[in-house]
């Protein structure tokens, strides 16, 4: 297992060290099905566990929904320890209807990560919403995708993540921002009441709130209620 | 990768088939590292997604804890479609601090597996603490272990989890009950809350504080506060 790992993550440098060179016209046929809700979610070592799975809870309760995971290597772990298994690797690009990007500390490297970045770039133009949660949001900064946009990220490390990208409109109270093509999310948690929030978007209050009811969950469901907020004067 | 799949799941079935045999006294030192907070996570396919990463994203901030994945096979796939990889096979039992049980669909077949129940049942008897969340608790009813204990479910799915097991005192109104050994929350998110509530238990209030706001939580605090409640009068 560990050979066929060292193997993936060589083939899988190898292959984003050529990416410069790699067009985006991938199929999604092999990843996606027909008729379907396609969300890629990227995943990396030490993201941050609820950022990526509390969205994927609530949103994969959505009718007609497929959620499949990208990344650098076949295993990939979260900060608190637990493997996750991607779908296909950064070794090309798709069309999908919603890119889901959590945050954590793995992200504090992979803001340098040129191959990564530039990935990530070229699969914003195949992506119809692009959803970031926590500091998800520092690596689209530095796409410079956000560059007059208003977004928000996690208010722990707001200055680190502001200071990424000037151009940004960032917002220090908001436990998400929806602008454009862009959903952004606070902190961690936030970006499961941000997944509610587009969950209504796409189908309504009557389908959030069935999801709401069906997780048990108690629904922030106000963007403007942020007990985090950054207060700047 | 299939076939290396088909193997272990041949294999893993092969020894589960072989439980009533199997003397429970398997070391722990290659899975968990020395003077860890050592948690255990059950998971199979068709588990809950929050059930499982809500309380592992709490859980996991606490100092010095280590988290591993058991289950029937090397992969494991969610409701929600994301896979994990398991840490180790269900082919033996561990020591270990916190059993977390999450629930899902998959707990509605499990129940009638005898495999599944006969190593729970052992396992039990392996963990200082055993930690419910959902329909997880349907499982632990089939051992029998709650008899006599106070616990809660999935208010979704409560007629289905207390017809399993009639000499367990469940709660119709709670959003978790620690009795004795068990914890047990209510439906999905519950487990978050709860989780929180057991990192308050081993470190106190303060330390369970920094948790919420590092994930910027809105932690329901308070085990009686249950807007799934059922009504049974």
């Amino acid at each position: 297992m560990l050979k066929r790992r060292q193997f993936l993550k060589m083939s899988s440098a190898a292959i984003t060290g050529s990416l410069l060179a790699f067009p985006a016209t991938a199929s999604t046929a092999s990843l996606f099905k027909e008729k379907r809700y396609r969300i890629l979610a990227l995943v990396f070592d030490d993201y941050e566990t609820l950022d990526l799975h509390g969205p994927i809870e609530m949103l994969g309760h959505m009718p007609d929904v497929e959620i499949k995971l990208v990344g650098p290597t076949e295993f990939v772990k979260s900060y608190q320890g637990p493997r996750v298994v991607t779908d296909t690797l950064m070794d090309r690009h798709y069309d999908c209807d919603l890119l889901l990007i959590p945050g954590g500390l793995g992200t504090r490297k992979l803001v340098d990560d040129k191959q990564l970045i530039h990935w990530l770039t070229i699969q914003l133009t195949r992506s119809k919403k692009i959803f970031s949660i926590c500091t998800g949001s520092a690596l689209l900064a530095k796409t410079s995708s956000l560059d007059g946009i208003k977004a928000t990220t996690n208010k722990m490390a707001y200055q680190w993540v502001t200071s990424l990208a000037d151009e940004v409109h960032w917002q220090p109270k908001a436990r998400w921002v929806d602008d454009g093509k862009f959903l952004t999310s606070s902190g961690v948690s936030a970006g499961t009441d941000a997944a509610l929030y587009w969950a209504k978007q796409l189908h309504g209050e009557v389908e959030a709130r069935r999801i709401e009811t069906l997780t048990e969950y108690r629904w922030v469901d106000d963007s403007n209620s942020d007990p985090y907020a950054i207060f700047t004067e």
